[in-house]
């Protein structure tokens, strides 16, 4: 909810921390430190619905930049069936019809389902639709809601996850987001993990898709690529990288005016999220390159005050693990985003919670200054300068600042930092780079 | 001429400098520093070859990763043809044959001719082959000399050319280079510039390989990527990068274990040469940084005592053109050339000459050393460190030091570093950054 209630409003589902507005509502809920196995494949979260060719891994995504358009994906896993959606506006009264596409693939010794994409457009801003594919032989039925309009007062949160996996922590994870409920997800990179399994066993993509269904079929989730998305094996032969995610997860990107699904991005509400590819090319007139700076110029700060980037590998770590991973793409692109005045920069990989200091003051207009509630919130020495380095905190110190909850400042700074602090968490975490001021 | 002859012997054609072993050759060749028209299609250097249907754009390459192998390459412009090579020992004595593939593609409003490639196995070492191609229609007949068989007192002269283009100047440097003859072209990336014409007229890729053929017909030449051969064009609906380059220059890289032709390695007589690619990918885990990592370790310097990498971008460059654009790749992999020991790193898109101190002391063997003269040669206070500032110097100083000639160093000193400059040319030029120390 951001602008008009004049708040943070990005939600940051940072390993179950749920910050969202001046709401007051958190969670003391604290991951383990260990790492946990995947669940078994039989596990029921996994489970195959019931039903001859039933629609299974079904998944949203939105289909234009400013949601009146949406991509709806499933798998089918006997037979082609078709790649038909019914929507309209009751479950029972479908009365739009849209026809999709289906890809499958081949990975080493595995070969995919069905997989099918199918864009509904026209749609209608803030609108609830009900939505079912199958027909012939299983019908399932879904629903979400569009977002509203992009504009500077209008309310949305925001889910952000990265890094979920599917461990018995992400089960708790997934449960602990939707109890908490954001309207769509900002998915940091790392789906599946599925490479982690011998032969990079693309059943686990399948588990996945099944798994994260209960929540990806009823919301957009907007979707980064990660490491464990590139599936790169030439030992396997396999050598197209993102092979499995770029059949199963597409994105806008088109409508973005990009020309990978790997980097685009979209309006929601008061944000403009721009998604950026840390596994692909970023080099000056690369393509992702020559996309970023013709995108960082169409940025309406008048209808999305609130400009906020996406990748998966974090341009400041304090962490050990992972450490300057993010170096390179930094070096060649962090002072176009401060320059465009961006205000969060979005990244997980490192599975522990990092915040920079503010490096620059945003774009955002007063008006729309967030109130959130920081335990180590300071003002800065120097305003507006940068502060390369990320402070390193102790477990101890981030369960201490995560205990205070929700983000909510009750004053107006303009120029405060923040430099937040959580545990380490298996699965999903978030480095969060702030980069207004 | 390496290891054997005690000679740096990789023989720089710098902007037509001539640098080789200790045979004191040179040239006081200065070109403008104005930019020069390319030539107009009708240049003589351009034509097209007499008869119907006649190959044009011949050009050879390595075929494996030690010289047994060569890929021919060549265009029929009117109809496919065959994609046959006849040859042998003699002109005369073609005896042995080798099928080819042929491609073509579309680019917006224009069509390629059928682009042949053709790999000819199994051949000897340090031994010349005619080879001819066009049967059917207009036959032609070319010659090449294999590479010497991969060891460390194996003498070879290499060309060093980037960034050629086809100006009024980029056929003089290319006449001075024959002249000087080496026995193979490392090229670093550039060549065509046809997308600085209209459309990015892919005529000019014609053009181009018939102006190149002289050379690259005759002795392998060893491509790396540059940024003209990205040809990403959106506007134009061309999405693909690389894609003409991709299509008319092949390289040995599955040979070498790569996945893409974009990077890759040879060894040519006594180095280990490495292509890398600055408009791939090659942040941690994509397929470039998977591949380099895997390749450093197969260098066998007992074999290959030098060991060479080229790219297109440098990652130091002292001229304010494209300044700092290599900064990324640097980021990434310049560790890693330094503790592999890498003697030599040699790049080009600048159009100006940079050469670094050594950064720490290269992976030769003692007997290796090279002799080489410097006019700005010094001891540095810290030996074996690296010195991350390249110098700038003015053309007037760059001037008198190509004047002195071919680099010959009568003592033998061991942690010497060195810095040439050469004046400012307009297409052939290149940075170096010397690794040894």
């Amino acid at each position: 909810m951001l602008g008009g209630r004049r708040c943070l409003g990005l939600a940051a589902f940072v390993a179950a921390l749920f910050l969202v507005a001046d709401a007051g509502v958190t969670s003391r809920y604290r991951r383990k430190l260990e790492a946990t196995a995947d669940m078994p494949l039989d596990a029921d979260v996994f489970r195959v619905p019931p039903g001859y060719n039933a629609p299974q891994q079904v998944h949203i995504t939105l289909g234009d930049q400013d949601g009146t358009a949406m991509i709806v994906s499933w798998v089918t896993p006997n037979e082609l069936g078709n790649s038909t959606v019914m929507y309209g506006g009751a479950p029972d009264k479908l009365e739009l019809r849209a026809e999709g596409v289906h890809t499958r693939y081949d990975y080493f010794n595995y070969t995919s389902g069905f997989i099918h994409h199918c864009v509904l457009r026209n749609l209608k801003h803030s609108t609830k639709y009900y939505y079912a594919m199958g027909f012939g032989h299983t019908v399932r039925t879904f629903w979400f809601t569009t977002p509203p309009k992009p504009g500077p007062d209008v309310p949305y949160k925001f889910g952000l996850i990265g890094d979920l996996g599917q461990t018995f922590d992400s089960n708790i994870t997934l449960s602990h987001y939707e109890q908490n409920g954001g309207d769509a997800v900002l998915y940091v990179g790392d789906l599946s993990y599925a490479d982690n399994h011998p032969l990079h066993d693309n059943n686990r993509w399948d588990t996945w898709g099944r798994f994260a269904e209960r929540s990806a079929a009823y919301q957009p989730w907007i979707w980064t690529a990660g490491n464990h998305e590139l599936d790169f094996a030439p030992e396997l032969g396999e050598t197209t990288p993102f092979k499995p995610f770029a059949h199963r997860y597409p994105t806008p990107h088109r409508a973005a005016g990009s020309t990978e699904p790997f980097w685009y991005s979209v309006r929601l509400a008061s944000a403009h999220v721009i998604v950026l590819a840390s596994y692909s090319a970023y080099g000056k007139y690369t393509p992702q390159w020559a996309w970023l700076q013709a995108e960082l110029r169409r940025v309406d700060r008048k209808v999305t005050p609130w400009l906020v980037v996406l990748m998966h590998s974090p341009w400041y770590n304090s962490n050990g693990y992972h450490y300057m991973e993010g170096e390179t793409m930094r070096v060649q692109f962090e002072r176009w985003l401060v320059d465009a005045r961006a205000d969060l920069v979005l990244a997980g990989h490192v599975h522990a919670y990092d915040r920079s200091r503010a490096t620059r003051r945003s774009g955002r207009p007063a008006s729309a200054t967030p109130r959130s509630t920081s335990g180590t919130g300071r003002t800065p020495t120097t305003p507006g300068t940068a502060t390369r380095t990320a402070q390193r905190s102790s477990p101890t110190a981030s369960g201490s600042q995560t205990g205070t909850g929700c983000p909510r400042r009750t004053t107006t700074p303009t120029r405060d930092f923040f430099f937040f602090s959580f545990p380490t968490a298996t699965i999903l975490h978030l480095s969060l780079l702030l980069l207004r001021g």
